[in-house]
């Protein structure tokens, strides 16, 4: 049965008839439809009847209607109201804009606007360096979506795509103290984004591009990079890249096995995965063999994008050709950035002694990580219901915090390498186990442990 | 001689002698150098000396060395550091981005980003109205520059811009509630500007136009408010156009004239002035002449730009032909939006009985408000040290306010005018006097009433 979620929590209004035992009929109703109750309220209490709100996680749209359902069915019980929690919190936003400096008499307004502010303008004019010291410049991060590959969701466009831009702003500002701003951009067009995103950066001290698909978003990082004078990084490549390497790094860690000797199976050669595959070339690992919707990626099925091609020329299978089962005989390790069940149960068995499997696909990941965790010796995935959660939020806010501290104009693979070893670091020796390969995304030390590494590796 | 301001106030930390009156040492000092202390506090208190933080308001950066210098020359005194209060207040920046939803557990994050955000974006994919329901696009509005005229500073780019779009935006969220966004655009190219606003508009709910020069700026509203589904608001214009009628309607209630009998000399007539003109017309005037820097706008000086050419088919001067000052001969009205000096004490001498003289030119108005008023009934001007300042701050916040609550889509004149109405009737009729024809801004029934008055034009 699929897994009920907190992001489908609802709250039903329910009055009771008191002398019925509401809160059994409640509880034995939810638990028929498969539910279970995560918060039960009286709201009010009368001599014949109760009011009580009950909260509950539900699968989805259809199993909220049958827990309903289910309650009304009940004769002593009547349903007044049913509350999706998740849009109650969504409603009017999830971010806002503040006032840092006190408007309070004509005093501050003359400081905070004219004429006072007058004299930072000038002061900027004089030394436009000054922009990161007196305005929001020095502390402001871009997420910058043209709502084409928005989650699982695909091509939703920039108005839905902001609910999840908003949200990722609301999480640089709580794991990092940055202040971060969505960007939805209404084209599709490469040179047209390059260009709004070069028109409007003067605001911001760094771009975090986020959702945008394949190809299209390696053309636009690569232009971005070239053109602009602030920090440009993918979060679907270089975010999940980084977690990656650092879980990967204390799964090998705890298997006993070294980078550079394992053979590793990649499924999935698109953005995610060929960031994956670089940091692991650039630590050292010397086997790689990728698939992806169309086979085998190698020299003989030619590179359509610049991210195949990269592939093809730093990881090139050697003389290997055949399917994903066969590269899996004997390896070492799985990870897929692909989609739901791609590998079998005894492609995991036949994988070699000790096997790690990252199965990354969200929701669904390429194998069922229960059936995985019987063969191999490290499982992870993308879910936050399973236990090595591979999280971006591990590497995006202390990346930002380390750039925009040390003012740094341009990303370097060494920094993202060097935030991975950060995150591995903050699993101690005692900590780590096949359950426990990342730390917790609550863990305080990170954001300050890998923007100190981002620092570091500028330095 | 100039006015010092609270714009430019430094404090100074100086040690003193304890047995030489050092209070009185530094009060003498500050007093001959010409500012006069606003605030003065002992940090520091020994048996031989103390450490004193004194606050005053300079006139500029010259004057401000000239206060320290006197302090430095007493034999008794010490400065030790000496701190601007602006730039102070200007570090990091302004403004900042906070989350408005709880982050603090795993279930938390489910609601506000995956997987239950997915639910919203699918929302909003299904009914794309829901965007104004469902994210921050239902309270935010852009404020845009390209940094081409700025303040009184001009063509200072959009770095220099920024704080300036910042303190506006600060001020939108004291006064109205409402999320504002500084975009500083880093080009001046009117089709560029016009199609990054529109491929930046889905996160926002309405576009506030700042401190973009003439005529450029009418060519980029005319072209938005023709492609975006969201309101566009020129504050140069429309902002000191609302204002300025509401001052003038008190006014004239005070002299008891009537706006579509009197005479109305109009001086520049660029962004803010053709937008006064056009609201006066609206509300019934008749008489309007008007000049700019190459004189007389009239049908035999021809029209280089689409403002004069509005001007001069709707306010056209008649047979008069000659100077502004052959112009105000009789006038019962001088409104200038120029530049300093442009009229003579003895303009304003020859102007009608009960005359009303707005020099809102900033900083120096177009005649010295003390030297009007020696002639004129009422006086207003833009500056804060002056009775009667044309402050946009009373409109804009509650403009913007109503335009978002009612979830408009296009600015009409009639709201612009209605808005004005509002601000005028914030002053009763027992406050209304010659140095009191506008509420102060900090009076909290403006905004409510202008957003009111809106949403009254709309409906």
């Amino acid at each position: 049965m699929a897994n009920t979620s907190p992001g489908y929590a609802i709250t039903i209004r329910i009055e009771g008839t008191a002398s019925k035992q509401p809160v059994s009929e409640i509880t034995q109703a939810v638990t028929e439809a498969g539910a279970s109750i995560t918060a039960l309220d009286v709201v009010e209490s009368f001599l014949e009847k109760v009011v009580i709100d009950v909260t509950c996680n539900a699968i989805d749209a259809d199993h909220a209607e049958q827990i309903t359902s289910a309650l009304s069915k009940k004769d002593s019980l009547n349903v007044r109201k049913v509350s999706d929690r998740t849009f109650l919190l969504h409603l009017g936003g999830k971010i806002e804009v503040q006032s840092k400096v006190p408007l309070k008499t004509r005093d501050d307004l003359s400081r905070a606007y004219t004429p006072g502010v007058a004299r930072i303008s000038q002061a900027i004019v004089k030394d436009p360096s000054d922009v990161r010291r007196l305005t929001i410049k020095r502390n402001t991060v871009a997420v910058i979506t043209d709502g084409s590959a928005v989650l699982g969701l695909g091509n939703i466009g920039p108005a839905a795509a902001l609910p999840v831009m908003e949200g990722k702003a609301a999480l640089f500002k709580r794991f990092a103290d940055v202040d971060a701003w969505p960007v939805c951009l209404d084209t599709q067009d490469v040179d047209e984004i390059v260009r709004t995103i070069q028109i409007i950066a003067p605001v911001f001290g760094g771009i975090n591009l986020e959702d945008i698909s394949a190809p299209r978003c390696f053309e636009i990082e690569a232009k971005l990079r070239e053109k602009l004078d602030i920090p440009v990084f993918h979060d679907d490549q270089h975010g999940t890249a980084i977690v990656v390497l650092a879980a990967l790094t204390n799964a090998l860690k705890l298997v006993k096995k070294n980078l550079s000797e394992v053979k590793i199976v990649l499924s999935g050669v698109g953005a995610a995965g060929t960031a994956i595959a670089r940091l692991l070339v650039h630590k050292g690992a010397t086997n790689i063999v990728g698939f992806d919707k169309d086979g085998l990626v190698s020299k003989s099925n030619p590179a359509d994008s610049p991210m195949r091609k990269w592939f093809v020329e730093n990881c090139a299978p050697g003389k290997f050709t055949g399917s994903i089962s066969d590269a899996l005989k004997g390896a070492d390790i799985f990870i897929g950035v692909s989609t739901s069940n791609v590998i079998s149960e005894s492609d995991v068995k036949n994988m070699a002694k000790n096997s790690i499997v990252f199965a990354l696909a969200n929701p669904d990941p390429e194998v069922d990580p229960t059936i995985a965790r019987k063969y191999a010796a490290v499982v992870a995935t993308g879910r936050s219901d399973q236990p090595n959660q591979i999280n971006n939020v591990l590497a995006f806010p202390g990346i930002f915090r380390g750039l925009l501290d040390a003012r740094i104009n341009k990303i370097t693979d060494g920094m993202l390498v060097n935030a991975a070893e950060a995150i591995a670091s903050c699993v101690t020796d005692e900590q780590l186990n096949s359950n426990f390969i990342v730390p917790s995304v609550f863990d305080q030390s990170v954001v300050s442990k890998v923007a100190a590494a981002v620092k570091k590796a500028h330095a």
